[in-house]
């Protein structure tokens, strides 16, 4: 059986793409409640209000469906990455804007990013491979940005590695408390993140 | 049965307390391994080298195991902030310092912390609750300096809980690659993250 691709497949219709897109995000609330190992395919099953034979029709496995709602946040992430680096501007606008397209998806998909920043180590093979790439390739965005701003002398001669994983760590963690129903909205949290950082690594 | 208490139990001999603490030790990696949801008693039984019951006689029930890794971090955690009050000094000192403890934690138990931060949520009731008071009180710790600072007028206007998240982000996420084995001490990440802070805050 053909794998599909993890979040189109041009050979599908769009209302087979639509009914799996809606498998991924019923399927990441059950993860993000229960585990991914915990949960078994009879259990995604009932919730999906589908059959065995109709579930695989869309995810081909449940591990295909863990690297699904990997690549639902990986996809956000690196778009917003590549609007913040088509923009353009000095490296603290773009680390700002950077800050706040990652915000922006923690904000909007609170049980992918569960998922995603719990479950990866239950990828395997090619799976896990392509998420550590594509997660590096992220990484290594943020560290460009900074390594530019101190190139171009407007961030101290920090080290872009482990200040990179302060921002990264700062960022992500919002995942515990910035939900679609709180108070707080992502730019709220961006802005003063963003002065925090830019004035902590600023010449 | 009486239950135990959860890091020490004065009526209980120190070999059992021993062997209590080995078990904790034990179970953290095995649940950190393969989550709490999915790990069984039998699992648990056999990384223990222990029958049903002797486990049982140790640890009273599996979430009783899970707490105790819970209180294991936060023992440490919240001592660790109850010296760097002791010690005193200015807040950008205390924060630095608050730092320095509580990624020497991280980097110290990097199974208990893995647990403690995914799987907070397993935990129930009273345990539940217990665990919420304490995680609170280490953050009120990180606010009251902020506070602090902004009162002084070392540090800018900032607003404490938002700063403070920022900061235990930072700190906490750390969880994913400081580890006991690694090329990184606490105290090397520690230093530029005290850095990037404390420039980010101060007036």
């Amino acid at each position: 059986m053909p794998r599909a691709a993890t979040t189109t497949d041009s050979r599908r219709s769009p209302k087979w793409q639509a009914r799996r897109e809606a498998i991924i995000d019923t399927s990441a609330r059950v993860f993000a409640r229960r585990g991914y190992h915990a949960t078994g395919i009879n259990e995604l099953c009932e919730e999906n209000d589908l059959g065995k034979g109709a579930l695989y029709h869309y995810i081909g496995s449940k591990e295909e469906l863990l690297a699904a709602i990997h690549d639902r946040v990986m996809d956000e992430v690196l778009l917003g990455a590549a609007r913040v680096a088509e923009a353009g501007g000095s490296p603290p606008v773009q680390l700002a804007n950077l800050g706040e397209e990652l915000l922006d998806v923690i904000h909007r998909y609170p049980d992918h990013v569960w998922v995603f920043l719990h479950e990866f180590p239950a990828l395997t093979g090619e799976r896990a491979a392509k998420f550590r790439a594509r997660r590096r390739e992220y990484e290594k965005s943020v560290e460009d940005v900074l390594r530019a701003g101190v190139k171009s002398g407007e961030f101290r001669d920090i080290d872009p590695w482990i200040t990179a994983r302060a921002w990264l760590g700062m960022h992500n963690y919002t995942y515990l408390w910035l939900k679609p129903d709180g108070k707080l909205s992502a730019r709220d949290v961006a802005k003063p993140f963003a002065d925090i950082f830019t004035h902590g690594i600023v010449r």
